[in-house]
C-alpha cells in the first residue's frame, strides 16, 4: 500500500519534499498539489513530472478521496487552518514547523486530535532523526551517564540575511534546540533567562548576535544554549549533556582527516541544508513507514509543536525584559502519553 | 518509470536487497525470483508480499518480457552464466561480487558487454559510494594533495568464522580494497608482495592472520594493505593516503564522543554490516538512477571485476610464492574509458 | 648568581616548591626554612638534604642576610603578613595562593609593594605557565579569532573531601579560572551570578555539585564557568573562547590513542596533581630566571592576587543571593599597567 | 653532589647542551670544555659565563681530575675515541648519536665498557623521553594490547637540505625509529627490505623520497617504517602498533583546536627542533639524576648504540640491493641484560 500524498504549498521546503517523496523515499507518492499561487503548483507538478492533480485550496485538497495524507508546507499562519481541516477529514498530517503561529493555535490542534481520537500530526521536527542525535538519545535512555545535570549547545551559521531579527533567534533557530532537548532528556522547561554577550561586529545594527539562553527543566538540568548566526567559520551545530556518570557530545560532521600546510584538520559545513540532510530523508520515510505499519506516525506530536510554541513564547519574552521566565505549560493529556520509560 | 527487477539467489544478500528494493529504496521493484532453491524464492516473495513471479531458472527470468534487470545475488560460481545471459538478453544486471569465478570468466562477460555495445553490467563492490571514500574521492581529484605517493589501509574484523581460510584474506576481504584503491587513484596494478607477520593467537592453526599485502602500481604509488580478521577490537576500516602536499584519510566511523571512566571515547562497530549499510543503499539507488537518467549504469563496470579477478589472483599467488608477483592486465579497451580526467 | 629562597611553611606545598628547586629547576636554591612546626621544619631539610638554616619565625627568615627571595607556602590566613614583611625588607616573594585571606588585605600588599616602588611579588596561579593555555593566549594575542565574546569552561573533579563545602568551589576550584580568564582576554570582570542545576546524587548533602558561574565582562564577555567536583569521570580542565572570527579550545591532555573493546579511546587523568606538573616547574623556574635577568618578576601580580580577592568575594556572596553581583574592583595602578597591548 | 661534565665539541647541539645544563637542568654543571677549534669553545665559556677551563683535546679534557661525566658532541668520526677515552679514565659519558661510525667502533666501545665492569655510557637517543613513546611503552609492558604483530611508523620533515643523500634517510632520520622500536617492543631486528615508491617532485634529482623499510625481528613484528623529508605540510612523527588485543598510537603535539575558516584544525610543527625538546631535557636530566642515584646511567647503552648500527648498516645495503638483508646482531651480553621482564 502506496500512501498517497497531497501537498499544500510549493514554496522552496514543499518542492524539496515533492522530490525526496519522489525519487528517494519509499512508500509514498504525490497525488495533489496545491498552492496559493496556482502557477506555482503547475510548475512543481511539471518540474517532477507528478502524476498528481491540483487542487483549488487546502481543503479541498485534504479532502480528496485519494489523498490519505497532507504535507503542510505553506508559511506558517497558514498551518493551523490546514491541520485542522486535515484532521476533520481523518486524513494524517505532516506540517513544517511551526504547527500553528501561536500556543493557542497549536493548543487548538491538539484538542482536534484528541477528539479525533488517534494520532494523525507528525511536526517537521527532524533532529530527532539525525544519527547523532540518536546515539545522544540511546546513551541517555540507556542510562550511560546517569541523570543529565548541564547541557551546553550551540547553533552556529557563517551568516544570516538582512531580514534575520533578534527574535528569529528563538523563532527560526533556537526552535529546534527546543524540540530536540526535552525529547532528548525527556523533560520538561520550566523558566527562561536570556543574555546578550557583547556583539559580534558582523551582525547588523538592528541585530543582537550572540545571544545565549539559559533555560531550567523540571528536574532542574541547567542548559545553556547559544545562537550566534554570524559565527563566520562555518554552519556548526554542538550539543554536550554533562551526567552524574559521564559526559556525551554529538558528533563532529563526518569529514576525511587532512594534514596540510601545518594543520590537521576536517571540514565545517558552510551551509546548513547539508547537515540534516539525511534526517529529512529519515523523517519523512520515517512517517510514511510507521503510518503503514501501525496507523499512526511516531514523530514529534501536535504536543511537541505546543511546547515549541509555549517555549519560543517565553524565549523571546525574555530576550526583551532580561529576566528569568517562566515557561507555563499545560499538562501534558494522557493521550500523549507513550507509556516508554527510560531506564534511568 | 519504474525500473523492474528480476532477482538470482535470495539467500542472506538477495533478500537483503529485495528488503531494500521494496523499503527503502525509490524507482525499482521486484517484478521476479529465481532460486536453485524453488522453496527459498517462494519464501523470499512472502515475506516481503512481493508482486513477483517465481522462475524455474535464471534463463527463464532473464528473458521473462517485464524484467528490465537483473540482480545477480546467487553463489559465486553461478554469477558468469547468469550475467551472461542477462547481456544476451540485453538487460541490466547488478551483479554481487565476484562478477565471476575466474579472470577468463570476467573477460569473457567483459567481451559480450562490448560486443552488445552498451554498458548493461555494474559490479558490487558498495564502498565507492560510502561517504568517506567518496570525500577521499574528491579530495585526490581535485588535488588536493598532489599525486598519491603512499597508501595504508586496514581491513579488520573481529573475529572470522572457523571455515575462513588463508586465501579467503584474499577474495573475500582484500577484494574490497582492490577494487576502491584504483578507483580512488585512477591507476592500475603492477605487483604484488604478500608478508605473514606473527600470527596472533586468536587465529585457528590453519589461518594466517594478520597479513600484509604490499601492491605498487603502474605509477608507483606503494600500497601497504592489512587484513586482520581476528583483531578482536572491531570492525575497522582504515584507509590513509601520502600525497606530494598533504595526507588524507578517511574518517571514524561517526560516534557520539563520551567521558566516563577515565577514558575519552567514541564507539567502534562491532558488526560490518552497520559500517557500509548507506553504501549499500546508496549503490542500488544509484544503479536505479543512472539508468533511468541516461540508459546506462554508472558504478563498477564489467572491467573493474575482471581488474580485481586478475589482482586477487596475483595476491592469492603471492600468499604462496612469498615473492613479489606481476599483475598481468590486458589494455583497458575504449569502451570502458570514461573520458573523465582528474585535475592532477 | 644562584637566587637563594626561604622557605615559610613546609606543609605538603611547601615541601613539593622545595623538591623542585632542589631537583628539577636551575638557578635556586633553598638556604632558609621556617614553618610554625619546627619539627616539621626539621624534617624538610633532612629529606631533602638541604643546606639551610631553620628559622623561629617569618620575620626573622625574610630579614636573614643570605635570603634573596621567599616562598610563602604557610596557610592562606597567613600569607598577608609574610608578604608584607619580605616586602619591607625588600626581597622577592613567591606566594601561593591566596595572596592573602581577604581583599583589604591584599590591597595592602598592593600598596606596601607599590610604595616599595619595583615588582617583588608573583602569586602562585600555574595556569598562565600551561602549554594550553599560553596557546590560548598566543592566539588571542595574535587576533587569531577577533574579539572574544563568549567563553566556556569547566573544572572538574573525580570526588571531593567531605571537608568540601559549596564556597569552598569558588575559594579554592573557580580560583584558578578566575586567575587565568582575564589574562587570557585582557579584561576585567564586572558582575556574575551563580546558578545550582540539579545536584548529583555522588555530592553529600551540605554540598551544592555542580554549581555554574555566569561572569560578565566589562567588555561584555560572558563566560559561563562550570565547577563539578564529583563528575566521577576524572580531573578535567575545559576551556573554549568564542570569538568574531573563530572558536579555540584548551587540548585534551595528550594520551596515546588506544583502540580496544569496541572502542577508541584516550585516557583522561584522574589526580589533579599530574595536570599541571610541567606548569609548577615553569612557574617557579621563570620567577627565578626572571628575577635573575630583569631583576623583577613577571608572572601574576599582587594586582592580580586582588582581582582573585574581590572576584572570588562576590562568586560567593553570588551563591547566596541567586541574583547578579556585582565584581567592583578599584582602578588598576599605573604600577601594574605592563605597556603591553594585545594585536587586537 | 652536582656532577660536573666536560664538553667535547661546541657545535650547535654541543652548545644546546651547555645551555640546557646551565639554565634548565638541576645537579650538573659545566666545567670544561674542548673544540677542534679552540675559538668556538672560548665563545661558547664566554656565551653561557660559564666556569669552565678550556682544554686543548678530548684526550686531556676528559683525565681533568674534576671532570665526572663527559658530553660527546663532537662530529660522528671522533666519537669513538673520546668515548674510548672516557671509559678508560672511568669518567660517564653521554653520547650523540651515532655513538662510533661503524658497527666495529660500536663494538669496540662495548667491549671496553664490559671490560670497565660498570655501566658509564648513554647514547643521545631522546625518543625514549618523549612522553608518548613512554605513554607506548607502559602500554606494551602492562600488556594492554597483547603481542605487537605490526608496526606502522612515519618520520616526514616539510624539507631537507640539499646535501641530504639517500643512505641519510638511514643514518640521520630512521635512526631514531631504529632505536626507539627495539626497545618498545623489547626485539631484536631480524631482516629489513628497502621500497623506493614513486618519487615526489620536490625532492632534488639526487634523492630518492619517500622511501619505506620493511623491518622484520626475531618473534616476527612486521614493521613498515616511511621516511619522507620533502612531505611540506609539517615535521611529523606517527607510530602505531598492532596488538592482538587492540592498537595503541603515538598523541599528535598537544595543540589548542581551532574552528575557522571551515575548518577544525590542529597546529602540526613545521620545526622539527620544538618536537622533542621537552625529551632532550628529560634525557640528560635522568642521565645526572640516574648516575646521582644508583651509581650507572639507565637510558639507551652502548649495546644499543651497536644495535642502531648494524641496523642501519643493513637499511642502507637494502637500499642498494632492493631485496631482503638480514640483520645479523651478535649476542647479546649479559652485562646489558636488565632483568627486567616485561608482562606480556
Amino acid at each position: 500500500m502506496t500512501l498517497r500524498f497531497g501537498v499544500i504549498g510549493t514554496g522552496a521546503i514543499g518542492r524539496d519534499h515533492i522530490r525526496r517523496m519522489t525519487n528517494t523515499l519509499s512508500g509514498g507518492e504525490i497525488v495533489a498539489v496545491t498552492d496559493v499561487n496556482q502557477e506555482a503548483a503547475k510548475q512543481a507538478v511539471g518540474q517532477f513530472k507528478l502524476n498528481a492533480e491540483i487542487y483549488p485550496d487546502d481543503q479541498s485538497l485534504v479532502n480528496a478521496e485519494n489523498v490519505d495524507a497532507v504535507l503542510v508546507t505553506s508559511w506558517g499562519p497558514a498551518h493551523e487552518q490546514s491541520v485542522l481541516a486535515a484532521i476533520k477529514a481523518g486524513k494524517y498530517v505532516f506540517c513544517e514547523k511551526p504547527l500553528a503561529a501561536t500556543a493557542a493555535g497549536c493548543m487548538n490542534i491538539v484538542e482536534a486530535e484528541i477528539k479525533h481520537g488517534k494520532r494523525l500530526v507528525q511536526v517537521g521536527f527532524m533532529r530527532r532523526y539525525d544519527s547523532g542525535y540518536v546515539q545522544l538519545k540511546e546513551a541517555l535512555d540507556s542510562n550511560m551517564i546517569g541523570e543529565p545535570l548541564i547541557i551546553r549547545c550551540a547553533h552556529r551559521n557563517p551568516s544570516c540575511a538582512e531580514t534575520y531579527s533578534t527574535d528569529m533567534a528563538v523563532t527560526d533557530t533556537l526552535i529546534h534546540e527546543i524540540d530536540v532537548l526535552h525529547w532528548l532528556i525527556d523533560d520538561d522547561y520550566k523558566s527562561v533567562q536570556a543574555i546578550f554577550p557583547k556583539k559580534t561586529k558582523r551582525a547588523l545594527d538592528h541585530l543582537q548576535d550572540p545571544q545565549i539562553f539559559l533555560i531550567e527543566t523540571e528536574r532542574g538540568v541547567h542548559i545553556h544554549a547559544e545562537v550566534f548566526v554570524n559565527c563566520k567559520y562555518g554552519y556548526d551545530i554542538q550539543c554536550e549533556i554533562v551526567g552524574e556518570e559521564g559526559i556525551i557530545k554529538l558528533p563532529e560532521v563526518s569529514s576525511i582527516l587532512i594534514r596540510k600546510n601545518a594543520q590537521l584538520s576536517k571540514n565545517i559545513l558552510m551551509d546548513w541544508k547539508e547537515r540534516f540532510i539525511d534526517a529529512y530523508d529519515k523523517e519523512l520515510q520515517s512517517f510514511i513507514d510507521s503510518i503503514r505499519e501501525t496507523g499512526e506516525p511516531s514523530g514529534p506530536t501536535a504536543w511537541d509543536g505546543y511546547i515549541a510554541a509555549v517555549t519560543a513564547d517565553a524565549c523571546v519574552k525574555a530576550q526583551k525584559t532580561g529576566v528569568r521566565e517562566p515557561i507555563a505549560l499545560k499538562e501534558k493529556p494522557d493521550f500523549y502519553q507513550d507509556g516508554s520509560e527510560s531506564k534511568r
